[in-house]
């Protein structure tokens, strides 16, 4: 690859130089170092006021570099595997201006996002879809046969690679005579500390170091002498395998897969990364470059303790300071979790507690620390987190499971096949649910309430306070059968009053009675509707009832009886989808309701149902969303005003 | 283990006698290849004339029959990966008598059901599931300190093991220290032929074949000087690794995980099977016994061709010979699915067919030999399948991936997180939706409008007949984002007329006007209503109209306004769950339309919702089913005088 002679030296800052790939493809390849050690200065400064995720992104610098200065994108795909570590990407494809409105409202995704840029090929929100994404690209290169020809580069972390989608991706791409080019970002952690046989592995690869530099320089000379495009897949296989006897080493997992393995290299060495990109681009075939990264790398802090800088919030860019969190703030939804965990599996032997790579997200690490051994961390895996819980329950466990809502939807399946058709007694506590705000639109937990209604036996509950969360999970205990809390990110606004009653499953609360209207609310949203109220109320001089559904499912049919009779105009309001959600759970129930003989001549009554709309939400503040959304309190009182004007 | 001397001799049928596993571990193992015999007679005879699954149960006769003969089942638990295998398990475990109801209406279920038996430990419909619910059960066993020792054994099958959630199962198996056996049910089949490269590996393994015979005779060695107890998993593993380096093979991949690995073993040799159980059951930690057995054993026909085995339906138990189907008959669903991509691809390049696993079930095979290199099955793969897609539909390709409904539940995150949300024009063709009959509650595909309708930017639509298929088919290629078009099992009413006109997005059809009473259906349920309708008007002299939705997003706004005018009751039918599915959608509809203003005064109309109540439904012919669940003519007839009385 030639380069253009640049009249920099290395004290001229070359960032601002750089304002697509383009840019750095001029560069002498020596001057790699200075642009890395720039993203990282760049990275510090800006992230250090401007929250996001910080760790993932300084460790993938250099490979970052590496890939826009090797390969020729945009036409080369890059596709990012979760995009905590693409800020890099984003930074060098023209959007360093940008970067400062990252995960705000209106400003750059946190991830990457075909719709902000064309460097950014695929959604990358979830997690272990990348493989499985660039091998569809891959194919579809090879399809357009009249075009030049296109290099796909898969890039996965160790931890997502663990995910059942990569696994099916590598054993589809291993079948396929693709010429995909897949990365393993190893850095042995994904948000915590990584779990699984596949990380152990992987950690222990070096053993087969010497197998590979040999193999790698073969293949080096291979390349030199141009015989590689002369070397079909099967001659090249042929070949290492005839070099492995030779060297008595041991099988590669990925080899026995039929991948072509290069690596572990480290991918901290841009020169190394640059180098070796270059060996192995042209190799046809799905192969996989393993290259071991640290996260946080360069800043000295987050190296030290990656888990809590996957995204520290703001910090001192010189000292790695972080503000102390006020000690008199309410507890957050997550912690209430924690401890009531703790509190019911000490009384309660058959409790046990299973996370999804998200100890400490959840906060299921509270019941880690206390009792480690009745605690599963299952890894980016979650369905084998709730068919694991299945098969607890089946043989006499109590298993809470906490997921993110919107990663739950990877269960949704073994939600119904393992769990509610056999009605096992698994309690499933859904966190960040509803509008996430500043993930955006691939977190958001909004899609729960519609898709868990439809399933037979499921229990579904939202608290709208942190007593509630409690009295709920230890409720959950009551039931002989599947049941789902779901509540939000972030703090309860009162703290915890320390009472704990049971609840009545189907049970809600009428919080205020009322004539000229009826809110239905579900969960949190039960705040905002009680100060729209208020004001509703001192504005229009009429009565407004105000009910707290508690679940959605069953409905709470006394409340639901009360509320039609006052034959008033209704308001459901609820933190996720309009569409199939719980205003529709009601519509169901009062047409049911009507359609009954002896109320036959009585009219449904008007209903407005308010809540997630029909379109996926982009990031911002929670408080953002929900006026964005029209349910945050000024929302609600607009709408309450114009029912009853 | 000492056996009882029994009386019989090799002419006494031993079945007979078999009431329980107790009663078989009575037997001399001698006698084992008697009764394993006699077990096929039976599938032969019984399944000849009530059809069920055949091939995989023939191959799966000696595996049965040894892990109920080494296992104190029910106390030991067998978790069986998809029930196809599991006959052989219900004829010894009680259910010989019964077993001519298997699959009908009130009869045995054709797959492992809890709610059966006690020796059916975990739901067993869809596949890959046995590695997470066993482990499941083995730690539940571990925690159970004060119980005997359980043993739990999961049996998969090299198809099933390829599933994300397999794998899922396999890393955190092997990161445990649970004493989960694993068996690899290894018949080169699912199905249809397996796919991917964990398979090519799989059929591969026998050239480790001297070092397994060798490890496997050294740990019989230590069985029998009682050394096995003593050594822990670390120890033995150690050891292993040494005797490695002594004799050069290569490392197997599951080794590579840390499971140890047994293998391969002649599966349909029962008295290898037994040995080899009763020499490993008591090792610890997890454990892979990889068996091969041929699928359709023992029936020359089946062993022939399996793939048509898998279900034959009835047959001559002495010759094979199946009935001819008459060329007379409408075509089926899936054949119109199959036809029609063909008919598309022909004039379209950037069509691309994607499966998972099912290439004969959802006729995708008809692609596959035109159109070879345009057509991907993926294995058991769902996840992958549609992310796949999503990649293939970025880069220019049209993608038509055909999964049954129940399995696309697999898939549910991946069709919002990488179709949905970038709007990818990916044409989802949904088989066997709703009430598919005789493979039951597992497999019933009645949540897929509840759960893809809150998808924002999914268009829903299902045909009432073969021509509307072919015309949904080919009017997806006009949308520019994701298209859902559900069909049913089994057979069309009509033959295709030929015509192909492409019809409007979210526009239905008035099949017939009227004003006492207005239906509205989606898909097939619409000849049922006909019928009922035209007794129903007979019978009561009233008028009432039928529209066929056809599309369930967008809904018909136009339909729904002439419908809304009529101020008649409405009631909707849908073969899918009247939770969140079309009946709730029309709700929705209705309700925000008589909450613009103009339309204040006016009152929903009553609307009834007919289709699949909120419980899991039985197996049963789907006839049974409908009337089962009031929505057959005669439940709709029903259903309509009562409200026009």
């Amino acid at each position: 690859m030639e380069k253009e002679k640049t009249n920099v030296d290395a004290t001229t800052p070359l960032l601002d130089t750089i304002d697509s790939p383009a840019d750095l493809r001029k560069l002498p390849a020596e001057r790699l170092p200075q642009v890395c050690a720039e993203l990282r200065s760049f990275l510090i400064n800006s992230l250090s006021s401007h929250p996001g995720h910080f760790a993932s992104s300084m460790g993938a610098v250099e490979l970052t570099v590496a890939l826009h200065y090797v390969f020729n994108t945009p036409y080369d795909r890059i596709v990012w595997d979760v995009g905590h570590q693409a800020y890099c990407h984003k930074l060098l494809t023209g959007r360093r201006d940008a970067f400062s409105t990252n995960r705000t409202l209106g400003g750059l995704s946190g991830f990457p996002s075909p719709k902000e840029s064309e460097y950014d090929t695929f959604t990358a929100g979830h997690a272990s879809n990348s493989i499985s994404a660039g091998l569809g690209m891959a194919v579809a290169a090879s399809v357009h046969k009249d075009e030049p020809h296109r290099n796909v580069v898969a890039v996965i972390g160790d931890a997502s690679i663990s995910g059942g989608l990569a696994f099916e991706g590598l054993n589809n791409a291993a079948n396929s005579n693709s010429d995909l080019l897949i990365i393993l970002n190893d850095n042995d952690m994904s948000i915590d500390r990584n779990v699984g046989s596949l990380n152990s592995y992987l950690a222990h690869l070096t053993s087969s170091k010497g197998y590979n530099d040999l193999r790698y320089s073969l293949a080096g000379i291979l390349r030199k002498y141009n015989l590689i495009t002369d070397i079909g897949k099967g001659r090249i296989t042929r070949f290492n395998n005839s070099l492995k006897s030779l060297i008595n080493h041991e099988q590669n997992i990925f080899e026995g897969l039929n991948i072509r393995y290069f690596g572990p290299f480290d991918g901290n060495d841009v020169a190394t990364v640059v180098k070796v990109l270059n060996d192995i681009k042209d190799f046809k075939g799905p192969r996989i470059l393993h290259l071991r990264t640290t996260k946080g790398k360069g800043f000295l802090p987050a190296e030290k303790d990656p888990a809590t800088w996957h995204a520290p919030g703001i910090f001192d860019p010189a000292t790695g300071e972080r503000p102390q969190e006020s000690p008199e703030k309410p507890p957050k939804y997550q912690d209430i979790f924690g401890s009531t965990l703790v509190e019911i599996a000490d009384s309660h032997p058959e409790v046990v507690g299973i996370t999804a790579a998200m100890p400490s997200g959840t906060s299921m690490n509270k019941l880690a620390e206390k009792y480690p051994e009745r605690t599963f961390d299952v890894g980016i895996s979650e369905g084998h987190a709730v068919t694991f819980s299945g098969g607890l329950a089946k043989d006499g466990m109590k298993p809470f499971v906490a997921i993110y809502s919107s990663f739950l939807q990877r269960a949704y399946s073994h939600i119904i096949h393992d769990v509610a058709i056999e009605g096992l007694p698994v309690t499933f506590c859904i966190d960040r649910a509803g509008l996430v705000g500043e993930d955006g639109p691939t977190h958001h937990g909004v899609f729960d309430l519609a898709y868990l209604r439809s399933i037979p036996g499921m229990t579904i509950a939202a608290p709208r306070n942190g007593d509630e969360l409690r009295r709920l999970m230890h409720t959950s205990l009551t039931l002989d059968g599947p049941i789902a809390i779901r509540y939000p990110r972030g703090r309860a606004k009162n703290k915890l009053s320390g009472t704990i009653e049971h609840v009545t499953i189907g049970k809600g609360v009428r919080i205020k009675d009322g004539n000229d209207l009826a809110i239905l609310t579900i969960g949190t949203v039960a705040d905002d509707t009680t100060d729209a109220i208020k004001q509703a109320e001192h504005d229009t001089g009429k009565s407004i009832a105000h009910y707290d559904m508690r679940f959605v499912k069953p409905l709470d049919s006394d409340i639901l009886t009360e509320v039609a009779r006052k034959r008033c105009p209704i308001i459901t309001i609820e933190d996720g989808t309009v569409n199939g959600g719980m205003g529709s759970a009601v519509l169901e129930w009062l047409a049911d309701y009507f359609n009954s003989s002896e109320r036959e001549e009585t009219a449904m009554p008007r209903l407005i149902r308010m809540g997630v709309p029909d379109r996926f939400i982009s990031q911002g503040t929670p408080d953002q969303l929900h006026h964005l959304c029209g349910f945050d309190a000024e929302g609600i009182y607009k709408t309450i005003k114009s029912i009853l004007k």
